[in-house]
C-alpha cells in the first residue's frame, strides 16, 4: 500500500503516461491527474501526436471541479502554440490553484517557460516530484528534441558467455517465451526496428510486433550496403513501412526494384559501407525518434563503436554455449587494455521467466576514444566492418 | 523487523552457522539457539572439526535453563559416536522438551536417526523450518558426505560479452574492489582453490586470501600436466599447502624438485592431460570437500564439459570488451544446437559495487551429453584440451 501524498498521485500519472509509450510518435508521453478535496476528479494522458495533451483530457473530465484543484503533470505543461493550444493557458483558465510537475521539458520551446507562466498567473507550482522516473520515461524524446537523432536501444538475446549462436550458427531459441514477449513489447514502444542484411538473409524475419493483443509495428530498417536484400524478403511485406539504408555507390536499378516493393531507399555516405551516423540523422528527419537495434554481432559492434547506441538491453538465457567460433554478441576490434573497455552506467536487472535482462547506458565518449584506438591498431578493421 | 516465531530463532541459528562457513573443514556448518520462556538462553555454532558441536556449545551456555527449553538446530542432531559424543543424548540428558530442526542430515550415519531418537525420548520434534536455506548452507557438505567428491564452485570475472581479457590478453582489472573482496571471502570459505598452469605463468598469483581481517587460506591446486610450474612461483610459497595435479607420464625428477619446494604432486591418469575426474576423487580423499575453481577459459571449459562443476558464480563487470580474438570465459567445443547448451538452474543475482554476480547450478547430466556430442564432432577437440 502506498502512502497518500504528492508522489501517490504522480505515480498514477506516470503509469498512465507509461501505458501510452510507443503511441505518441516523436512526442513525449505525459500523464495528468487532477485532484480536488481528496478525490481524483480528472485523469488524462497524451495518446497521439496532434491530439489532446494529458492536461486537456484530465481537465475535460474534471469539468467545473477543476476550479481550486491540484493538477499533477509528469512533464512541464507547454506554453507555446504548437499542434494544440498551450496547456498552461488552459490550466489558468480552469482556475487550477496548484500544479505539481515531475520533469521540466527539455524542448527549447518550453524549457521552464511553462512553469514560469503558471507562477505569473498566481498558481502554486511544485517541481521535481518523481523527476528521475519521469525523465527515464521520456529518455527517447529528451534526446530527439535536443539533437534530432533517434534514441537507439540495442537489444540482444545472448548466452552467459556472450554468444548469440552455437558454433554451427544455430540460434533458435536462446531465451524463453517471456523474454520474447518482452522484446515484442519493446517493438511496440519503438518507432523503428533496425537489423543488418545478414539477419534478413539468415532468418527472413518479418520484424513486426506479435503479441496476444493488437500492437503497433515499428518502421523496419535494414542496413544493406550492397542492396542484396531479396525482393521476396518478408521484411518487404505490407505489414509496416520499410527503409533500406545503403550507400551512394549502390546500384540504382536495384534501388528502383526495392521501391516498387514499397521500400524507401536511403543512401547514407559514399563509402563502401553505410555511414551509420548519417543514417541516424536521416531517420531523425523522418520523425523516427527511437530505434530498436536488433542487429547481429557485426552491426551491433559497429553501432557501439560509432557511439550511436544510447541504451543496451542484454537478455541473458541461463545457458553456457562454449565453442570458440560461436558468434559473439559484439563483434568489433576491442581495446588493448581492460580499462578502455566500453563501460555501461546505471545498470539494472530484470527477470523475464528464466532469463535476465541487463539494462545499461554506454559511455559514448569512451566509445569514440576506443574506436579511434582500434582504428589505429588495425586500419582495415572495425571501421571497414561498419554496417552489414 | 521480523515476526517472533520459530523462523525467527532458526534464522539466528542459520546466521551463526553461516558465519562459521569455511572453518569446519569437511564437517557441516551448524547453528543452535536454545530458548526458554521467551528468552534466548543459549547460543552455539560448530566452529572446528573435532571440537564441540553447535548443540553442545548452546547447552553449555544455557546450563540449568535448558530443562523444558526449545532447541533450534539448523541440522538434525547427530545420533552416532564420532569425534564427539552424540548430540541427541546430550539434548535428552539436559531435559530439552522441544527441538526444531531445519534440515535432516544426509550423512548415512545420521539420516533421520537423530530425529527418531529424540522422539523416542519423548521430545517434541518439528522439522523443515527454513529447510532450503539450511540445505543451501551445507551444499558442499551434502555432496561430499554422499560422494566423497569436493563440491566445485566455478568463479570467474567477465565482461558482459563473456570475455576474461582483451584481445591483447590484458585482464587487470575486470571487476571492481567490492567484487574482488567477495572473491577473497569465497577463498576463505573453500578448502581448495584450483587454477591451470597458464594462470600461474601469466599472473604468478599467490592464491591466498587477502582481506581487511585475518582469514583462512585454501589449499592451492595447480593443474599442470607437464610439470612446467616454475620452482620460483609464488603459489609454492609457505603461505598455504600446494597440490600439483599432473599425470603418470610427468617427469619424476621434476616432481621431486616440486616436493622439495613443499608441494604435493598428485598423478591423475596416464594420458597426456590430467584426468580431472580422477583428480577430484584424489582431492576428496585428502578431505578437500570444496574447491573454488578460478581457471582460465580452457580449464573452466574442461571442468564444465566433464560435469565436474556444481555451481557457477559469474561476476560481470558492466563493460563490453568486443575483440573477436579476446579470450572467452569458457573455451570448449560447444554444441551444434542451442537447445543442447549447458543450462543453469536456480539462477540468482547479487550486486557487488558496480558488478553483478550471477549464481547458478549447471545441469551436469546435460553436460555429459554435450561432451559426448562434441567429442563425436571433433575427436581431438575438447577431450584433448582437458586440464591445462
Amino acid at each position: 500500500m502506498e502512502i497518500l501524498n504528492d508522489e501517490y498521485y504522480m505515480r498514477l500519472a506516470l503509469n498512465m503516461a507509461d501505458g501510452a509509450s510507443g503511441q505518441t510518435g516523436v512526442n513525449p508521453v505525459v500523464g495528468c491527474v487532477v485532484v480536488k478535496d481528496g478525490r481524483i476528479v480528472g485523469l488524462g494522458a497524451h495518446l497521439k501526436r496532434g491530439e489532446g495533451h494529458a492536461e486537456v483530457h484530465a481537465l475535460d473530465m474534471a469539468g467545473d471541479q477543476a476550479r481550486g484543484a491540484t493538477a499533477y503533470v509528469t512533464l512541464e505543461p507547454c506554453s507555446h502554440y504548437g499542434r494544440t493550444p498551450p496547456c498552461c493557458e488552459r490550466l489558468i483558465e480552469e482556475g487550477v490553484s496548484r500544479v505539481v510537475v515531475a520533469a521540466s521539458d527539455p524542448n527549447p520551446l518550453v524549457a521552464g517557460r511553462g512553469i514560469a507562466r503558471l507562477r505569473e498567473a498566481g498558481i502554486e507550482v511544485l517541481t521535481g516530484v518523481l523527476e528521475s522516473e519521469a525523465a527515464l520515461q521520456n529518455e527517447a524524446f529528451n534526446k530527439f528534441i535536443l539533437t534530432g537523432l533517434p534514441f537507439v536501444t540495442l537489444k540482444t538475446a545472448l548466452s552467459l558467455d556472450g554468444r548469440i549462436a552455437t558454433r554451427t550458427g544455430h540460434s533458435r531459441w536462446i531465451t524463453g517465451a517471456a523474454a520474447r514477449e518482452a522484446v515484442h513489447t519493446l517493438r511496440h514502444r519503438h518507432a523503428g526496428i533496425m537489423v543488418g542484411l545478414q539477419t534478413v538473409l539468415a532468418d527472413d524475419p518479418e520484424l513486426t510486433t506479435r503479441l496476444d493483443v493488437p500492437a503497433l509495428h515499428p518502421t523496419r530498417i535494414v542496413v544493406d550496403s550492397g542492396l542484396r536484400l531479396p525482393l521476396t524478403a518478408r521484411v518487404l511485406n505490407d505489414a509496416a513501412p520499410t527503409i533500406v539504408l545503403t550507400t551512394v555507390q549502390a546500384d540504382e536499378d536495384r534501388a528502383e526494384r526495392l521501391r516498387e516493393r514499397g521500400a524507401e531507399v536511403l543512401r547514407c555516405g559514399d563509402g563502401e559501407r553505410v555511414d551509420l551516423a548519417a543514417a541516424m540523422r536521416e531517420l531523425g528527419r523522418r520523425d523516427i525518434g527511437s530505434v530498436l537495434l536488433e542487429g547481429g554481432g557485426v552491426l551491433n559492434g559497429a553501432m557501439l563503436q560509432a557511439g550511436l547506441v544510447d541504451k543496451t538491453m542484454l537478455i541473458y538465457a541461463p545457458i553456457i554455449v562454449g565453442g570458440e567460433g560461436a558468434p559473439s554478441a559484439f563483434s568489433y576490434v576491442g581495446p588493448e587494455e581492460m580499462s578502455a573497455a566500453l563501460r555501461l552506467s546505471r545498470v539494472s536487472m530484470q527477470s523475464f521467466g528464466d532469463d535476465w535482462c541487463v539494462t545499461g547506458y554506454p559511455d559514448n565518449r569512451a566509445a569514440g576514444a576506443a574506436a579511434e584506438a582500434a582504428a589505429e591498431a588495425e586500419p582495415n578493421g572495425s571501421a571497414a566492418k561498419e554496417g552489414s
